[in-house]
């Protein structure tokens, strides 16, 4: 096996997986150096036939399903067995980088063709994955594909979704569909034998350590919240302070009070008021509104559920005159991907001869959701000062080639096992 | 004399007044009952044509200088003496109300056409003014058009100012000049007699003590800031506390030390944010940058100093892993009428049969910068609850009534002494 393993490997083109990351990145490429290319929109619509022209080039047949997932199947020696997914998505954030996403279906494509040229079909069927619309920048939330396929929410429910625009996932979906009517339509969450994601780490960890390929242990737990504070509009000039009901005031306690209340000194927790606003929000006139939003994330489901369960009494204790109102918009359990797929991955990495890094996942991704339907793992590769969701996201050639190294060794030994 | 000014204030008409103030708020009318209605807006130009058709019905001239001020001629019957100013503005905050400024503008055309139809021409002209950007709601800071015409900013510089939109006081002004481009064009600061404000309260002094009119005695000293706390924006499921520059954080702890630096046990001291501003204010990512406002106001001028020097080192020295400026946009002493326009508006109150108390501005208003150029004064009316800068604001018809008699008396008074 290994020395199968080693013939597959020698067939990775860290020149190839760079030339395609380039020239996908054509799709939607922005004046900054980056990508906008936003779920169902046009630019997706051309990056997904160029990766149906790649793979068909080697002889991966493409298929499409009704949540708008794209599939190209390296078909295996045993073709009823159910296939190995690999991948991630390549839709982007409106100033999002070249990488994000893109990386992990293009370094999926790379491990079937390296297979192709080494001549070692694999025994299972291996299938490249576009997951559609994971960064919910068009269409909130997000991972919305990775979810229908697994089951966790309903295409119906995902069809009536709107954007910015009042335009629907269903008529954009179908408009992409019609598009690539000649592809065979696949049942919704077919019976799959596991998923394997490479991304961009979005951290530092990695380059800190100057180590290429990281084992990701899982995905951080994360809730989210809305917080709404109601005083009374009244004017800066008039108004004594015992009169007022100063929503910006009483914003500013409840920010201290869970600042306090969630005060983490191993810094594990990740706690965020990202957005903020204040209403009427003029220099003269006493805030009568404020609205912010928190993102709570950890490792540990019992650490999420904690803290975020003190959000509201702490925001209720800290109110002061004014009112408060605490709405729960996403509660996501953390994920712990199994031993089997990380020690899949590690052995990969080994095989390829890359040091790696065993880490966990702050940011959400696809295999969150894959994870509830079959044996998933994730690499990450280092990026630049760990910058995404950015047009200056960033990642090195070699560490691209080192990801794909050990994406196919882990792909070819998964879909080969009896 | 008291015969000739019993005749004129037989002529003025509360339900005209009432009837006014009401189609003027149609201007701009918000579904919550209020008015938005700000400079050199849409609605601010429709509101300006409805004064100057009800100023040509009684026979007054309509012009308007380059600062975009509003002035309503009643020519006197010796037409080169300087004039006699009266009004207040009519542009409101976003979500203001009927009667904040419109009410002075009201009552000062109240006041011309009972002169008009007593068929007592008084000696000076009287003229009606609505000042541009008092509020500063949409160009920052306010009291812009009588600053200009008081000499107090040069018009260039105010021309300069950008709304959020980008869009600067020159191009909104022009275009709003053009719409009234068959007005004569008066020159800047021209020389005036005095000016005569009336105005709602904004406070509960009168509402309290049950009297229909205040005689002003002068306006709180006032300081203005605007604080920008740079940061660092970064993933907020990926970086560390440790690792942050959250602008967000250090403006809270800014504002906390704020809160007790300027502390006043004797809640004499007006100290309020009203706006503020978070960058990119996305959920998922740390602040990078925070902008506020600082308004401080009390009737010392030395108190006035001393806590407005106070707010640059104190955001220095809580502005944490952030860099923080801090700007002063505005230093306005505090202001003390003269005794012979609050006799004259004491008389005028006696004269109409009405109780008067006297009592202070906490709030700004034009009279401000006209005091610096001539005899100025003040009238106050009562407002519900002392409710301004809201939607809720409200008057009574009979306050209204009482307010536009004051000022019929003591302007006619006035504009016919030798």
């Amino acid at each position: 096996m290994r020395e199968r393993t080693a013939e597959v490997l020698a067939q990775v083109d860290g020149e190839r997986v760079w030339r395609r990351l380039l020239d996908l990145s054509c799709c939607g490429a922005t004046p900054g150096g980056g990508v906008c290319r936003l779920a169902l929109s046009e630019e997706e619509v051309a990056a997904r036939a160029l990766l149906v022209r790649w793979g068909a080039e080697i002889g991966l047949v493409a298929s499409h399903d009704a949540a708008g997932n794209l599939f190209l199947r390296l078909e295996g020696a045993a073709p009823d067995l159910p296939s190995l997914l690999v991948g991630s998505h390549i839709d982007s954030q409106p100033t999002g980088g070249k990488f994000d996403g893109a990386y992990g279906v293009i370094a999926a494509l790379e491990a079937c063709e390296a297979m192709v040229r080494a001549g070692r079909r694999p025994r299972r069927p291996v299938e490249v994955v576009a997951w559609m619309n994971e960064e919910g920048a068009r269409f909130a939330p997000g991972m919305m594909g990775s979810a229908v396929f697994a089951g966790v929410r309903r295409l119906e429910d995902v069809l009536a979704v709107e954007d910015a625009a009042g335009r629907t996932v269903r008529e954009s979906l179908s408009e992409v569909l019609a598009r690539e009517k000649h592809l065979p339509m696949r049942p919704l969450g077919f019976p799959v034998a596991g998923f394997i994601e490479a991304h961009i780490e979005q951290g530092t960890m990695l380059e800190r350590a100057k180590v290429p390929v990281g084992i990701v242990t899982g995905i951080q737990g994360k809730r989210t919240f809305r917080v709404v504070v109601e005083g009374a509009e009244s004017h800066a000039g008039t108004t004594p302070r015992r009169e007022r009901r100063d929503a910006l005031v009483s914003a500013v306690d409840i920010l201290k009070a869970l600042q306090t209340e969630l005060w983490d000194p191993a810094d594990e927790v990740r706690f965020t008021i990202g957005r903020f606003e204040v209403t009427p929000n003029a220099p003269s006139v006493v805030p009568g509104r404020v609205q912010f939003s928190i993102d709570l994330r950890h490792d540990a489901a019992e650490v999420v559920r904690d803290l975020g369960d003190r959000i509201a009494p702490t925001c209720e204790r800290a109110r002061g005159v004014c009112a408060v109102s605490v709405r729960e918009l996403l509660y996501d359990q953390p994920v712990a991907f199994p031993p089997t797929m990380r020690d899949l991955l590690a052995g990969a990495a080994r095989d390829a001869g890359l040091p790696s890094l065993v880490l966990g996942s702050p940011a959400g991704h696809d295999a969150r959701y894959l994870h509830r339907v079959c044996p998933t793992g994730m690499v990450f590769v280092p990026c630049r000062d760990g910058l995404s969701h950015n047009e200056a996201e960033s990642i090195e050639p070699g560490h691209a080639e080192a990801g794909a190294r050990v994406v196919a060794a882990a792909a070819y030994a998964f879909a080969s096992a009896d």
